[in-house]
């Protein structure tokens, strides 16, 4: 196998292959990246067996061949030469680099023990989706998956596909963040999605600078997305999700409406106070016009003031923080609704119109 | 006391100031920021004792009076208020925080315990510098400083005024980085900082936007530099440097020019494979109007090529990687020389003209 190629495309298809690389991986062959030239184009292909990222290069092929490459050492070399062309040539276990003023030689492995990329099978299922729309969707569920292994389903991200939309969803077991598309599907699936995975989609869809749309293909096990020369494989998890649409509020005793950065700002700033204490504990006193936060640890109190129009009962609820700072962190309008049941019921927030987003979050008793 | 203010103002000096605290301090008051309000100006005041920091801003002062503050979460409210009028008062015990929406009450402590500046005794012993040439002579020096507590001469840098200059030198027992001013002085001095104070300078430096000249006074004991309205007062440590100027080399039997930019390039490539083998090993061949960087790991090998010009006989000589591309980094000429005598003594780089820089690096021994 030799050819050769430029520097900036060979670094960029690197990044993008590598994302499918764990450290932690007993197999030591998967450290590896998986390359193979063929007429003009050299594939590189990346995997952790649950997610298998593939993207090919134009190159110029002086002869085909395969071999896999130790990743971390590749990668940085790649990375620190000059934009220049570079000369790949693999030779006796030994993969040599060159270019005008640089030569290494590095250990390769048999290209033969890498897992070949598995297929889709189901190849009608099919669905192409904006992707300003899927990072969207992605950045606006993502954090708030589970990280607790014990919970499986929740470390996952529900891809629900209706006839009139698109649905994704997360849940660590104390807030729901679901996000949805209205789009007319002529398939109907419910998938759940590690949401590492999608986060490393985020990544690569952030890195593109193409405004093609992604291609999703749906097999019984895998899915696959396409994004411009790149496929990404992933395994989907063997796990039923939560019931998340029976746990919706269906109707409210109180809704205000607030300005998003107001909001966001005020309770940072009481968060302040809330993390020296326990629990990142803040009270929330919906009144006449004016919503009151507060909390208060050893060092200190803080009382924030923001200006709401209030329908309904006035109420004092009590929340976790963090969980309301990620969700108004992650949306864009400049104005949004929140309805509250009782202090004991959860909270949702959600756009002026329409159901763009709603973010659900479990109040904290207070005392 | 009680005092107005503007957040971004405020927000500054207490960026200032912080730099002269420890968090791994034992004794409870120096994780206070000290505050006195007088007439129309706030002093602030931070102290580890070997480093006080202190600097004023205008404030509409309606009570004068002193208090200390715990600094880490009056540091973050600040950061955090909105670019507004903050007013501050002390009351019983506790401070207030007010701006238009948001109201902190924060412990406080006793002014009085605060440790008080310590007055800088010769004061006809003064120095004005300008701050891009000190900025540019701790930069230079600031890296190569020992971290070794066990040598704790070498974890200072040597501060030396002669009549004609004003160098600056650290070494960590392998390498000796010397930064030289030619100016004009009255007086002479050999004083020895520590590396971490001079970095926090620097710091404070690199975040001000004047370019008056930076003053130092400099006492028995102590020194104090003033930057604009921040005076920084630092102990001098009691230790005696290295004879350094007998250890600089005085002939050499090779010379070399070579391009600053293209020789990082090549051995920060070179220390790639170094850094997985031993000790960064890299190995230099001087010859014939080339360089030729080589390194060797299990991984595999590197061999890099650059120009230069070449006077004097060839050699083979290994360095650690690091501490060359240590010294590149700081140096700002495109074209640089170094000497070397034989590949067991240190070769020197130094600038193609004057003594503005000299990087002394002790080779490692190659089989």
């Amino acid at each position: 196998m030799k050819f050769s190629c430029n520097q900036q495309l060979l670094n960029k298809a690197l990044s993008t292959v590598s994302k499918a690389i764990t450290s932690r991986t007993t197999i030591p062959i998967l450290k590896d990246i998986y390359l193979e030239a063929k007429e003009d184009k050299v594939l590189l292909r990346a995997s952790d067996l649950n997610l298998s990222i593939e993207t090919e290069i134009i190159c110029d092929v002086e002869s085909t061949g395969s071999v896999a490459i130790p990743s971390k050492l590749f990668i940085e070399i790649v990375r620190k030469l000059p934009n220049q062309h570079i000369t790949l040539e693999n030779l006796n276990g030994q993969v040599s680099l060159k270019t005008l003023t640089s030569e290494f030689n590095l250990t390769s492995h048999n290209p033969d023990d890498f897992p070949s990329f598995n297929t889709v099978e189901s190849l009608d299922k099919r669905l192409l989706l904006d992707r300003e729309v899927l990072k969207n969707m992605i950045r606006r569920t993502n954090f708030s998956a589970s990280v607790d292994e014990s919970r499986p389903n929740l470390t996952g991200i529900l891809f629900e596909i209706e006839k009139n939309s698109l649905n994704m969803v997360s849940s660590d077991g104390f807030r729901i963040s679901v996000s949805r598309e209205e789009m007319q599907n002529k398939i109907e699936e419910n998938l759940v999605i590690n949401a590492k995975i999608l986060s490393e989609i985020f990544k690569i869809l952030s890195e593109s600078t193409s405004d093609d749309d992604v291609e999703i293909v749906i097999g019984d096990k895998d899915m696959l997305v396409k994004i411009d020369n790149t496929k990404v494989f992933l395994r989907v998890m063997d796990v039923k999700y939560i019931a998340y649409k029976e746990i919706l509020p269906k109707d409210y005793s109180t809704i205000i409406k607030v300005d998003t950065k107001d909001l966001l700002s005020a309770i940072e700033r009481a968060s302040l106070m809330a993390k020296e204490g326990k629990n990142n504990l803040i009270k929330c006193s919906v009144g006449e016009g004016f919503l009151t936060i507060t909390s208060r640890s050893e060092e200190g109190s803080v009382k924030e003031e923001i200006f709401i129009d209030k329908n309904g009962e006035s109420l004092d609820i009590g929340f976790n923080s963090k969980y309301v700072i990620d969700a108004l962190k992650v949306i864009d309008d400049d104005e949004i609704l929140i309805e509250f049941k009782s202090n004991l019921s959860p909270c949702a927030i959600k756009p002026m119109e329409g159901s763009e987003f709603q973010y659900l979050i479990l109040p904290v008793r207070i005392v």
